[in-house]
């Protein structure tokens, strides 16, 4: 087994509203930043897993993401990345 | 003026607790995702915005941060990308 870090961005889905992103486009508006068209706001996951290889890391987390970090209704979600954790093998 | 599209990762920072991330990792677990050691949930924006150019763009999106988007105590931001919408200049 080795150790990985997985980053993942969940994004509400293109088309949806997002009120939390309409709220702070007006906020930032209102502070003075006029040049903002759009703001969307999604989340942004770091996951520290073990797993026997890059693709198995990758995998699992996408059944995470389909089972329970992302709405499957509303929201898109995309594996940003897999690094191996240097120095952190386990057995 | 040009239109950029600026992606922004906002963390909680590192030695603080994470009370969401602690939720998921547990949740994980409970689900059966039992190699995850550890998750940390931070928020992902994408700013769509007018600047005279790459270098402008980034320095407002970093008072944005500053001022607005992070906590400046209990989180770190990124400024991932700035990129170039095509086809969408305004004057």
């Amino acid at each position: 087994m080795s150790y990985f870090r997985v980053a993942i961005h969940i994004v509400p889905r293109r088309g949806l509203l997002d009120p939390q992103g309409k709220a702070v486009s007006d906020a930032l508006h209102a502070l003075g930043f006029s040049g903002v068209r759009d703001a969307r706001i999604g989340r942004f996951i770091v996951l520290e897993m073990e797993a026997s290889d890059a693709m198995d890391a990758d995998a699992s987390v996408r059944q995470m993401c389909e089972r329970l970090l992302a709405n499957p209704v509303t929201e898109d979600f995309e594996i940003e990345g897999v690094h191996v954790i240097e120095g952190a093998h386990v057995t």
